[in-house]
C-alpha cells in the first residue's frame, strides 16, 4: 500500500513543496526510511531532526529548518492531528472472508476457527474452537492456541508458545490526537506484535500492536491472566508478569524481570534486567536492574519495608 | 411483558390492597412511571417518596404513609429482598436461536456471527468472526466489531464506533439482596447499555447493563483495554479511561474526564468535567471538575506531590 | 493414564532404586496416594515427610532419610525442576474434535457451541453461542452460560449457576520451575476447578485450575467482572468479590467474605469468615474473620481511618 506524498498532503490539508515521492508508511524520526513519513511533536526528540532519513516530516514552521535538505517539511501548527489523519491511509483493510491458511505438518485446527488471508502455520500447531487468526499472521511450530483466542492481522507467534483462552493479541494501541474542541482523533495503529519462542500467555490478556514498529514479547517470557501490555512495549527474555499487571505504552523491560500481581508501570520507562517489582507497585521512573522495588511510587524494597515498619509503630501508639 | 400487581404481590408474598393494575417494569422512585413498580430501601431517598409516580412501592410500614395517595404501598420488612424476587418477572427471556438481522447497505458480517431476534443494523457495518449480538440490539452506521465481541440483548451502539475483541457489553450488573442467613439473591438487571457515536472500546472490557434505566457511554469517549464499567455509570463526552480502570456502580463522569491506568472510583460519585485522575488512584468522594487528583484516597495532585516529597526526605534520612 | 515409576525416573534423569510401581498422578506430600508421585522442595513442609503416603517423592539427598520406608526417594538437587518435567506425563491430551454431550432434559444449546468428549449436562441448561466446553466437563441442572464462555477440560459446574461472557474457567495456573540459566519450565497444571451451586461469575473473569487437586468456588459465591482467581484458591460459601479483584495462588477465603473492587490477596493466605476487605486493599498476611480491613498492606479499617485522618491534618498544614 502506498500513496504519493502530494496526495497525502492535500488530503490532510498541509502545504507540500518539492518533488513528489511514493510514501509507503509512517514511522518515528529515528526509524523512518526514505519512503516513509514522520512527525515532530515533542521537543524531546529535537536532536533526531537533523539525523532523520524520513522522506517527509510533519512539523511546525519554527523547527522545519533543522531537517536535512533531503527531507521535505510538511508544515502545520497541529502536526500531531495531521499525523492522525495521515495514519488512516496506512491502516490495514479488514475483511470478513474466511480463508484457508498455509499449513505445516500435523496441525490440528478446530472447524470453527476463522482465518484471514495469507496465514502461515508451522508444524504440530493446535488451534482450538472459536479462535480468530487475522490476515498475514504467522505461527511457528509447536504452538497451542486455546479456544476463543483472537490474533489481529500481522501478528507473529514463535515456536512452542501457549496462548490461553480469551486473550487478544494485536488489538489497537490507545493512541489519539486531540482537537482544540476536546475530541480525540484516532492514530491508526499500523505496527505489529511479535511473540518469540517459548512464551506462555494466560487467559483474557490484551497485547496491543505498535503504533509504528513492533510490540515485542521476547523468548521464554510468561504472562499470567488479565495482563495488559500497551503499544510499543518490549518485554525482555524470561520475564514473568503475574495476574492483572499493566504496562503503559513504550515500557521496556529487561530480561528476567519479575512483576507481582496488579503492579504496573507508567509509559516510556526502562526497567533493567533482573528487576523484581512487588505486587501492587506502581513504577513511575526508569529503574536500574538487579534490585527489588515496592510501593507506589515504587522505591527500593528495603526502604519500603522501613517505612512500613515506621507506620506499624505509629499505628501501635494510636 | 407485563403482570398484574396482584399477581406479583402474591408471588413475592406481600400484602396487596387497592385496585389491581398492569405492571410493565421496575424503576427507581424518581424515574418510575405510573405503570411501574418501585422500592424504598435507603433513607437517603426519603424526599422522593412524596413525589413518586410509581404505581406501587415496596416499602416498610413506617414510611408507607409518606407515599402519594395514587401509589399503592406493598409493605414488607425486607423490601430489598422482595424487589429482587419481583425483578425476576421482568428479566429478558433468553433464547439460543440465531436469527437474521435487519441489515442496512454495504454491511459485512462474518458467517460465524450469531444474532438474536430483532437486531437492526445501519449501513457500512462490519462484524467479524465469532461475535454474538443479542436480541433487540441496534447498531448504527459505520461501526466495527472485532472478532469474539459479545453484545447482550437491548444494547444500543451509535455511529462509527469501534469495539475490540473480547469485550462484553450489557452483561449483568453486580446487584444482590442479602438474606438474613447470608445468601445473595440476584436482582435481575433489566436496564440497558447505550453507547453513543464515535466511541472506541478496547479489548476484554466489560460494561454492565443498568439494573433499571441506562448505563451510558457518551459521544467520543475512548476506553483502553480491560476496563470495567459497572451498572448505571454515566460517562460524559470525550472521556478517556486508560487500561484496567474500574468504575463502581452509578459513577457519573463529566465530559473530557481522564483516568490513568488502574485507577478506580467508588460507586455513586460524581466526577466533574475536565477532571484528570492519575494512574492507580482511587476516588472515594465526588470531585469538582477541572483539576488533577492522585493517590488513594485521591487528593489534589499538588498535595499528593508535596506528601511524596516529604516521604522522599524521610527516606533519605533512613 | 499411568506410567511406571522406573519409566518416569529414567525420562527425567533421576536415580530409581526399589520395586517398580504404577504411578497415576502427582500430588502434594499430604494428599498424595500410594499410586502418586510427590515432591519436597520447601522446608516449610518438613513435618509432612514422615507422614506421606506417596509412592515416591522427588527430594534432595539430605532429607530423603525422613521419608517412610514405604516411600521411594527419587533423589535430585533440583527436585522442583524434575517435578516440572514429570508433570508433563500427566497433562491432559487435548483434541480439537467436537463431540456430542450427554444431555439432560430441556437443554438449549446454541449450534456454534463446541464440546470435547464425555461432557455431561443436567436438565434445563442453556449454553449460548460460541461457548467451548472441554473434555469431561460436567454441568448440573439449571445453569446458564452466556456467549463466548470457555470451560477447560474436567471443570465441574453446579446447579443454577450463571457464567457471563468471556469468562475462562480451568485455564492453567501460573506455575514454573526455574533453571539456573533463568528459563522457566512449565509445571503442567493437572488439577481441576469445581464451581458449586448458585454461583454467579461475571464477564471476562479467569479462574485457574489447580496444579494438583482442586480450585474451589463454593456455594452461593458471586464474582463481579474481570476477577482473577489463581490456582488452588478456595472461596468459601456466599463470598462476594467485586470487579477486578485478584487472588494469588492457594488463597483460602472463608464464608461470606467481601472484597471490594481492585483489592487483592497474596498467595498461601487464609482470610477468615465474614471478613470485609475494602476496595484497592492488598492483603499480605492471613486475617482472622469478622473484621474489616483496608489499605496496602491491609490493616484494620479503623486504624486505616485514623491514619487517613492524620494525613488529612498534615495536608491542611501544607
Amino acid at each position: 500500500m502506498h500513496y504519493t506524498l502530494s496526495y497525502i498532503a492535500k488530503a490532510i490539508g498541509v502545504e507540500f513543496k518539492g518533488e513528489d515521492i511514493k510514501i509507503e508508511g509512517i514511522h518515528t524520526l529515528s526509524d523512518a526510511s526514505a519512503s516513509q513519513l514522520s512527525f515532530f511533536t515533542d521537543s524531546k526528540y529535537i536532536s533526531e531532526l537533523s539525523q532523520t532519513k524520513a522522506a517527509a516530516v510533519l512539523i511546525d514552521a519554527k523547527h522545519a529548518p533543522l531537517l536535512p535538505s533531503t527531507t521535505i517539511a510538511l508544515i502545520s501548527d497541529e502536526a500531531y492531528l495531521k499525523l492522525a489523519e495521515a495514519s488512516k491511509f496506512f491502516a490495514h483493510s479488514l475483511s470478513i472472508d474466511s480463508q484457508k491458511p498455509t499449513l505445516g505438518e500435523c496441525c490440528e485446527i478446530a472447524q470453527s476457527v476463522s482465518f484471514g488471508k495469507n496465514v502461515i502455520l508451522g508444524n504440530h500447531i493446535m488451534i482450538m474452537a472459536g479462535c480468530y487468526i487475522g490476515d498475514d499472521v504467522t505461527i511457528d511450530s509447536g504452538t497451542l492456541l486455546y479456544p476463543n483466542t483472537t490474533l489481529y492481522h500481522h501478528t507473529q507467534i514463535g515456536k512452542d508458545c501457549i496462548i490461553h483462552s480469551g486473550t487478544v493479541i494485536g488489538c489497537d494501541g490507545y493512541g489519539f490526537a486531540h482537537t482544540k474542541q476536546g475530541a480525540h482523533i484516532k492514530i491508526h495503529q499500523n505496527g505489529i506484535v511479535v511473540i518469540e519462542d517459548d512464551v506462555e500467555i494466560g487467559a483474557n490478556c490484551s497485547i496491543d500492536r505498535a503504533v509504528f514498529g513492533v510490540t515485542w514479547i521476547r523468548k521464554g517470557t510468561k504472562l499470567d491472566n488479565l495482563v495488559h501490555i500497551a503499544h510499543n512495549c518490549d518485554l525482555g527474555e524470561h520475564t514473568l508478569l503475574a495476574g492483572q499487571v499493566g504496562l503503559a505504552g513504550s515500557t521496556t523491560l529487561g530480561r528476567n524481570v519479575i512483576m507481582g500481581g496488579q503492579s504496573a508501570s507508567a509509559g516510556h520507562l526502562r526497567i533493567g534486567d533482573f528487576t523484581t517489582i512487588a505486587g501492587k507497585s506502581g513504577v513511575t521512573k526508569s529503574l536500574a536492574g538487579s534490585q527489588t522495588y515496592a510501593g507506589f511510587p515504587a522505591i527500593e524494597h528495603r526502604l519500603w519495608l522501613k517505612i512500613q515498619a515506621k507506620i506499624s509503630r505509629l499505628i501501635k501508639k494510636m
